[in-house]
C-alpha cells in the first residue's frame, strides 16, 4: 500500500450477534466468493490481511529505539537530493505516519487531513493493495534474524490524485528498520510522478533486490495462499539451489529425474520466472530458501 | 543524457582540409537534412548540441567550492535511503563522473569500463538525448541568479542494459550544484528499475516542477529552435501572467482581441498544455517568464 492504512474495524460480531469466534469463519466465507467465484473487488480481504500481518508483530518497548527515526527524519528533512522528493514513513508500532516530506505534501496535500495520505484512483486501488499485501506477506511471515529485509524494495506505478487530478506516479516502497526482535518497524516510501503520463494506464509492479539488482514482478497470484510452492517442490527447489544434478536429485527423493523436471517445471511456473537460476534468486527473496 | 558523455571529437575541419570557420555551416546543413528532411538518427547533431552547451560555460576556479562535492559524496555513502538506488554525480566543471553508489555498480557493471555508465537501448538513446539535451538547454541558456535550478527534475523511462539484459528503467535527472557564477556544476542521476517491464516499451518523459509538483512533457519538437515561441507570443503570455485580461492586452499591443486569442491558441498549443494557468507555469520553468 502507498500508505499503510490503519486496520480497519472487523466489528461484525457486534452487529450480527455472534460469538467472537465466528468472524473468521464468515471471513473465509466471504473470501472464497469474492476472490474464486464472483471476482469482486476484494479489498475488505485485503484490508483484513494487512491487519492480521500488522497484528502478528508483537512490539516491545524495550526491542526498538526511538532516537533512530529521529535520526531519519533529521537525515531526510536536511538531504538535498531528497527535497524533490514525496517522501514518507509509517511507524507500525505507533500505527501512523511519522514523516512526511514537504514535496510529499505539495503533491499530495489534501485539506481535509492532517496527514495528506496517496489517494490512489479507485481502479487501481485492489491491485496496488494485493501486491502490497503480496510483497510485506512474505516479509512478514518469514522474516528471520539472518536476513535482511531492508534489501529489497517494491517499485510501483499506479495512478494517484496530484493537485485533484488523476497522474501516474512510481512509488518505492521498502522496510527501512526492524526493531531488535525483528518486527518490521519502520516503512519508507518515495512518491515520484511517473515519466509516462500517457494512456492506456495500468498498474505495474516489481519486486527488487537491491544488492544485485535482480528483479520479480511479485506473485499477485498468490497472495491468499499460505505457500506459494507445495513442501515437494520446496524440496526439490533446495537441492536445485545447492547446485544438485537431477540424478542426485532424483536419487535423494527416490522420485524419477521425470518427475524432479516436473517439479522443476511448475516451479518456474509458479514463480514466474525463466529459468532455475531466477528461481533460486526469486525464492530466496521470498524467504522459501535460506540465505 | 543518463550520463553526460564527454563531447564527441568535432574535429572535421582537419578531417575535409576546410578552414576551422566552415564546420558549423556544415553542421547547420546537416542538421536540416537530418532533423527535417531525411528523419534520420541526429545523434551527431544532440551530441553537438550537448558540447557547445558545455563550452557555453565558463568556470572559474574561484567560483566553486570543492568541499561541496565532498560533503554530497558523505552523504549519499552513507545515505541509508539511498543505499538501493543507482545514484551518480557527473561533475560538469571536472568533466567526470564525481561519484557512483554501489547500487549504481551492481545494476550497470561493465568489467569493460573503469565507469559503469548506464548504457541505453540503441532504439532509445536518440529520444534520451532529445528530451536531455531539451531540458538542459533551457536552463543552461536561460539560466539567471534570481532562478533556482535545483527546483526543477527531469524523469525519464528507457532501456538499459541491466546485468547484461535491457531492462526499463526510470531516471531521476537534476541539477544539484550551480558554482557562484551560476554556471551548472553537479549533475545528479538517480535510475531505478522501473516497475512497468512489459512490452511495448516506449520511451517517456516529464519535467517536474518540484515546488509546486506541477509537471510536463518536454518540448522535444522545439529542441533544436532558438526559441520556443516568438516575440509577441512571449509579451502576450507575459501580459497573461500578469492577470490582465483579453481586452486589455488588445489595448496595450493595438491588436484586436481575436489577435490576441489567437496568439494565446498558439501559445498552448506550441506548449503543449490546456490552460493559460499551465502555460505561464510550463514558461516559467522554461525561462520564458522571469520569475
Amino acid at each position: 500500500m502507498a500508505a499503510p492504512q490503519p486496520p480497519v474495524s472487523t466489528a461484525r460480531s457486534s452487529e450480527t450477534g455472534v460469538s467472537p469466534i465466528e468472524p473468521d469463519v464468515r471471513f473465509r466465507e466471504i473470501r472464497y466468493l469474492c476472490a474464486r467465484k464472483l471476482h469482486l473487488l476484494p479489498m475488505e480481504i485485503l484490508q483484513k490481511q494487512y491487519a492480521e500481518l500488522l497484528a502478528g508483530q508483537q512490539f516491545r518497548e524495550e526491542d526498538f529505539d526511538p532516537a533512530v527515526l529521529a535520526r531519519h527524519i533529521a537525515a531526510l528533512s536536511s538531504s538535498v537530493l531528497l527535497a524533490g522528493c514525496a517522501v514518507s514513513i509509517f511507524d507500525l508500532h505507533r500505527c501512523e505516519h511519522a514523516y512526511e516530506s514537504e514535496f510529499h505534501r505539495a503533491l499530495f496535500s489534501d485539506p481535509q487531513q492532517e496527514y495528506a495520505g496517496v489517494r490512489i484512483h479507485p481502479e487501481d486501488l485492489v491491485q496496488v493493495a494485493r501486491n502490497g499485501v503480496a510483497g510485506m506477506r512474505h516479509v512478514f511471515l518469514r522474516r528471520n534474524p539472518n536476513m535482511d529485509v531492508r534489501r529489497f524494495k517494491l517499485i510501483r506505478e499506479y495512478r494517484a490524485l496530484v493537485h485533484g487530478v488523476y497522474k501516474r506516479v512510481t512509488e518505492e516502497f521498502q522496510i527501512l528498520e526492524t526493531d531488535r526482535a525483528g518486527n518490521v518497524w519502520l516503512v519508507l516510501s518515495i512518491v515520484n510522478l511517473s515519466a509516462n503520463q500517457q494512456p492506456p494506464y495500468k498498474v505495474a509492479s516489481q519486486l527488487i533486490d537491491t544488492r544485485t539488482g535482480d528483479s520479480f514482478s511479485p506473485l499477485d497470484d498468490f497472495f491468499d495462499r499460505e505457500e506459494i510452492l507445495t513442501p515437494r517442490e520446496r524440496e526439490v527447489l533446495h537441492r536445485i539451489a545447492q547446485g544438485r544434478p537431477s540424478k542426485e536429485i532424483a536419487d535423494e527423493l527416490h522420485i524419477s529425474i521425470h518427475t524432479v523436471n516436473t517439479h522443476r517445471q511448475r516451479i518456474l511456473a509458479k514463480l514466474g520466472v525463466d529459468n532455475s537460476l531466477e528461481a533460486v534468486k526469486y525464492a530466496w527473496i521470498l524467504g522459501i530458501l535460506d540465505a
